[in-house]
């Protein structure tokens, strides 16, 4: 593996135009909302990572199924490359528009169509973000607890298989996504599942679009499992001497099978930007940020089992937020721990590694990264979704420093090849993009890579659909 | 949809025969483990569907991964079809040599070879069954809970996207499978997933290989997550006044979100075959026959609220399965039902429903459907994992009566046809096979079945992956 990333710095590959009469036809089908603004076409060319601008030619602003098929055939008669868009959240290259081409702007596609409570199932555009679905649907009692921590749609959620801190309980996008309704790359639509818990019938689309990070097709709205709000909920922190304790700790609540909603680790660095950012006043030391869910006397019995284990591991009494409202403050600031962590490096962007390895195994594997990390004098900050085995060590990097850009993608390499080797993942939740493309084939296997090749090219044989992301053709 | 299923009949189609020189080579390679004797290949080509026997040409007893791809590329070379084979428990017909070819039989692949108790993963030979497994890793306090009434293989339960009576609280083969062994239709070996317990890397091939009955590869290992046992297990009866009260505290138990862990209907026609089959002796009205799993308080307190949801309904006071024995008498009759049902009518086959619906609508879909078994005058009886919404209203049928084949035929499509009306699936955990092939494209629409046909054609250009199964090219 010599060149694990696109050039950092330029990762524009070859160019395909939009023809002026593509240009036209957009521009008369969809009016204003079609743009060659200079400012639209920006705003379109970047996201959380750290590669720099590289906008789309046009910008369309959907607002249905039928608007983003009647783009994608246009794109697909003309060979133009397609890159959907939500809010721009992702921190991998996603929506760089590397080849060029039209970004369809999903943003305004934000309804919540069908909530159907009595089956615990919600329909919604592709468009609508995870907040807006949980703000509109609070009176059903019910709620979605996929929570990456931007406010990402739904649509961009599932395209990145994306999970949050309590998917250690309810999942991933994998398990919460139960139908699509997906424009082809012929411009073609289809549906893929029910809403049945679970079928058997055919393959299983559903979860070949989930994580395809719009490179098979434009996913346009999403069926998905909702949750009854449980009867208790309460969310405790506690301070352990080291991370290695507290990850320790994590890892026996999992093997013991408690049943903790969410178990995230916050190391010393990530504490410190949370509490400048969210006016916490957290103690500077490293700590596990939990909640339990279930009854009252089943959410007080985790709790016991968990004070019990921390303990053994020199963890201190839980310290708990008493009331819903403090609950929602230490969970919004974990969400903002990524904007948190930019502002105290002025003028640094955020690289963030995303491994997963098995749950016995990350203890190991974040001790030895953590040491890189202080051998290395980058600052850094660590969260973790542990109980998932899955922890995010981001160096915050001087965009216009190229030494400092190459060192981090070294200590990368470092992370994914350490858990690529105890059979763990380079990605558990961001995706592959752009960034992490020089990776994929070292952990799945040339031929494994090569039938995904052979997926893309017969759904998508023009090659349109986000072309240069997840792998090359 | 006028044509549903294939003959019932005779399902054979265009046949392509295994030419002499692959014949030699596969005697060659696999010496006394090839085998054309009669008895052998009539044992590979029945399963416990209403098919008549349609056996292969040749049947290859493979020991290794290695077996299976050599096996493979001689079929790729010949292009002849190839039918995966494990205990032959499918009931869909998917192990029917319907194009002829040859049966990779995988019951000698049941080595379990990896438990890693400390990250609740374990890896298996597709050959070895669910009992064989729970057996063998029952030192480590963990169990694997997919449970498909049959003593199914893994390998094949994976490749039907098989469930059971605990998919209501640990899913099914899809939630459960993190990682597969493939041997791809050019005789390769791939492999997908890694043991981390989520990824975003790249597309979910697992996913797309679970379900994919054996028309994409053939899977030869298999990954699997495990579950520690729970502290605490109790089972109960409740017996109602009728299956519609018993269907209606189900819907109620999982709409409150009670983590039930098993929630099975059985009707009078079920209870009087187990009584008769396992000397049960319980009482012959509509039952729920539940589980919970927790901790001891946590058992009790669902135990409770299910109780006072059923009480509701004119359900009675559990009756409690007080020792282990109790409640593994109660599950292995309930697993064998099947066959128990078989033996109260001399000479008959069975043929299953397997609709699955979203959980509000479920007690419609039943109530319509015994309405029409009871019009019908044909013998029935009904098993349900109904807190997952899925049901088997079973018919037993005369194989010599074409008649009789054909009315059940008719209640079969308008059970179908009633649960895709309803957002439900064809199958919720048997597969298409042979004889759903006529609803995929109405469920999940031609758009859909297509982009099946364009995957399945880019991975098996030569069509030999267990031809004429799923859908047709």
């Amino acid at each position: 593996m010599n060149a694990p990333t696109p050039d950092l710095l330029t990762p524009r590959s070859v160019q395909r135009p939009v023809p002026p009469a593509m240009l036209a036809a957009l521009r008369e089908r969809f009016g204003a909302r079609c743009s060659t603004a200079a400012a639209v076409l920006e705003q379109h060319g970047r996201d959380e990572s750290t590669y720099p601008v590289t906008p789309p030619e046009v910008v369309v602003f959907c607002e249905s199924t039928e608007d983003v098929a009647a783009a994608v055939a246009l794109a697909a008669e003309h060979a133009v490359p397609v890159i959907p868009f939500g809010v721009g959240s992702s921190l991998e290259g996603h929506l760089l528009a590397v080849q060029g081409g039209v970004s369809l702007d999903l943003g305004r596609m934000n309804r919540i169509l069908r909530v159907h409570a009595e089956d615990l199932t919600v329909t919604v555009q592709a468009g609508a973000t995870r907040e807006q679905l949980n703000s509109e649907i609070r009176d059903t009692g019910l709620f979605f607890p996929i929570d990456p921590g931007a406010n990402a749609t739904i649509g961009g959620m599932a395209a990145t298989r994306a999970s949050g801190t309590n998917a250690v309980r309810y999942g991933t996008m994998r398990e919460n996504v139960i139908g699509l309704t997906v424009v082809t790359a012929r411009g073609e639509v289809i549906r893929t599942g029910t809403r049945a818990k679970k079928s058997a019938a055919g393959y299983d689309l559903t979860r070949l679009f989930v994580g395809s990070e719009g490179t098979l097709g434009v996913i346009t709205e999403v069926t998905l499992r909702l949750y009854p709000l449980p009867e208790a909920v309460s969310a405790a922190i506690c301070h352990f001497p080291s991370v290695d304790a507290a990850v320790r700790t994590a890892i026996q609540v999992i093997q013991m099978g408690v049943p903790i909603a969410r178990c995230e680790l916050l190391d010393v660095h990530a504490i410190r930007g949370v509490n400048k950012h969210s006016k916490l006043g957290l103690r500077e030391a490293p700590m596990l940020l939990m909640e339990f869910h279930g009854s009252e006397a089943g959410v007080k019995e985790q709790a016991e089992t968990v004070q019990g284990l921390a303990r053994e591991q020199g963890g201190e009494d839980f310290q708990w937020a008493r009331t819903p409202e403090e609950r929602t403050r230490l969970w919004t600031a974990r969400h903002q721990a990524f904007f948190a962590a930019l502002q105290t490096r002025p003028g640094c962007r955020c690289q963030s590694s995303d491994t997963c390895v098995p749950i016995s195994r990350l203890a190991e594997t974040i001790n030895e990264s953590v040491a890189e990390a202080e051998a290395s004098g980058i600052p850094y900050w660590i969260v973790g979704h542990v109980g998932d085995g899955n922890f995010h060590l981001s160096y915050l990097l001087d965009p216009n420093d190229p030494a400092e850009i190459e060192a981090v993608e070294r200590l990368n390499v470092q992370m994914v090849r350490r858990a690529i080797r105890l059979e763990g993942t380079c990605t558990g939740e961001h995706g592959i993009g752009l960034h992490k493309m020089g990776y994929l084939a070292e952990e799945a296997g040339a031929g494994a890579v090569e039938m995904m090749r052979s997926i893309k090219r017969a759904l998508d044989p023009k090659n349109i659909m986000n072309p240069g992301k997840v792998f090359t053709l």
